[in-house]
């Protein structure tokens, strides 16, 4: 290793701490590549998503993140889609386009927000890389997991519900507050701290993922984690065979974002179906299994909610307000990186 | 998937064909996660390389490499350092920070390179993510493999032979002919085309390092691949510990980085030593083994050549003219992409 690429593996290894070592993790950062024991009898699961400054964070300007929240969050939506096959996050490797600029400080602080992300959900940092991208930091995380029985998007069939767990809306309150500046967030008050936290520091739902995979085939047949917006999430879940009816009363819309909503002049309902970055998962729920499952999630310490209902309308999502009611359409929109 | 991400995916599905399946391949592109099986028994083996534009590469000007070779070379050198732990590359994942004017076209053939450098070495593409990073290219490619008894970097004994695959220089060469431009290289003729494909298309030496793995702790007891340089890679296979001498009249410095040298007013020598990007494996082989090594590694199609010993002097590299000869001093210098 030279003196250059030293001084910046220095703040890597700073940062990231004990997160370097874990379960399975036979050889760690150091060597040409990792070596890890997949657990007998399990799938290995992998995953990778890249976030850009500018693009998915700010570093600079009112909406800039923290170093370490940047980090977080980075993990976090990779770990998240381990999630949603109902496996456990075991390994990450990441890598860093330092941006000009960026002080080595800076670098630990981001290493330091990804392990704290790594050590609440049982993840080990096992690799990465570092590299110079003058213009804006770029971040790039692949997550490696286990699971006996993985979960996948496809299987949902009519009749089944729809579940999802935690809460919706809050990301893209706190987004909304984040553009809206200091002054929007100070007249919303204590709401404006949850959604901001929300934005920053997405949950994960390791727990809820497993409890959900271990109910089999006959409890929850379908999963996907709610990234670019709950309905256009959901529509995949249909995957052009199926439709689904939401009920808008059951949604899981906090207070803290109708709050938000109320203070900003948006609609929480629209946060909620569209806004995205929520981090919950989505799933096809047996109706056998309407009760086993919500309870098998608040075992795990979370919450599911039954919000709707698969239909054989292939393409067709609609909004009622309640079960039972038919409600109008709803479109499948939600973020797009591209658009 | 909305429109504006679906034009991108169709072209990356289109330029990686039939890349997408392979091996233990039981769920790849399309859902939140990839589901593989790794071969019972073997350990899996994990890495990650970020390739940037400007540093890595260059897009535009008379340095251009094309979007086919871009893709070949940023899966090659991850492929390579599984190959150094003895393993198969068996899947990939592959983040593309697209920059602003990059076509579909463009990407499309950058995934056709990689589609090939993963059919020739048995790797499958299973996942991916597309980003905006608008002012260049970047890549990040993970790969993971598996391998029943992976080597390391340590284990390296006074009295093991150095042993290096295939050539040295070439790659090295091949870029001193971009910087040199058109002129330049019309005047290396023939030598010229060998020197760039090194560059341009690296070849990782999976099948070697299958092969010298295969040999067992009593064949081969550590390596690593020639990324930032001989010298320098060979100073972290002493780790601390050891030192090494080489011979320089064992070094395979092929006649055609000769002549280029000859031609660019260069040293061979320095650019064998020095240059890096070679992806050869380096390895430190029991002198028991001196003759199965070269033996199997033929066998399996590559070359093994015995270019020195490890001596027992922590930190000092020396170069000899010759076995037996004491020489001077190597610096353990190489590339260095923070220098």
């Amino acid at each position: 290793m030279s003196a250059g690429e030293a001084a910046w593996l220095a703040a890597v290894v700073s940062g990231l701490g004990a997160a370097v070592s874990g379960e399975g993790v036979l050889r760690g950062i150091g060597d040409d590549a990792a070596v890890l024991a997949l657990p007998a009898g399990e799938s290995l699961i992998a995953t990778v998503d890249m976030v850009v400054e500018g693009q998915h964070f700010e570093r600079r300007g009112p909406r800039a993140a923290t170093p370490a929240d940047i980090g977080w969050r980075a993990l976090a939506v990779s770990q998240s889609d381990i999630a949603a096959m109902g496996g456990r996050p075991l390994w990450a490797l990441s890598s860093l386009g330092v941006p000009d600029g960026m002080t080595a400080a800076e670098v630990e602080a981001l290493c330091a927000g990804l392990a704290e992300a790594a050590a609440a959900y049982g993840t080990a940092v096992v690799g990465g890389n570092l590299a110079r991208n003058p213009e804006r930091l770029v971040l790039d995380v692949t997550v490696l997991g286990a699971a006996r029985r993985p979960l996948s998007r496809a299987g949902a069939r009519p009749g089944d519900l729809v579940g999802v767990t935690g809460r919706l809306g809050a990301a893209a309150a706190g987004l909304a507050l984040l553009r809206g500046g200091e002054r929007l967030r100070a007249a919303c008050g204590a709401a404006a701290g949850e959604c901001l936290q929300a934005q920053r520091r997405p949950q994960p739902r390791v727990a809820e993922g497993l409890a959900l995979g271990a109910l089999g085939p006959q409890g929850v047949r379908a999963m996907c984690d709610v990234s670019d917006g709950l309905a256009i999430d959901l529509a995949r879940l249909c995957g052009g065979t199926l439709g689904a009816v939401l009920w808008r009363e059951a949604l899981p819309v906090p207070a803290a974002v109708r709050a938000a909503a109320a203070c900003a002049g948006e609609d929480a309902l629209q946060w909620a179906l569209h806004g995205g970055e929520d981090y919950e998962l989505l799933c096809a729920v047996a109706p056998e299994a309407a009760s086993a499952a919500p309870r098998a999630v608040a075992r795990a310490g979370g919450a599911l909610h039954l919000i709707g209902e698969f239909t054989a309308t292939p393409g067709e999502l609609r909004l009622a307000a309640r079960r039972g009611g038919r409600g109008g359409p709803l479109p499948a929109s939600g973020w797009d990186p591209f658009a």
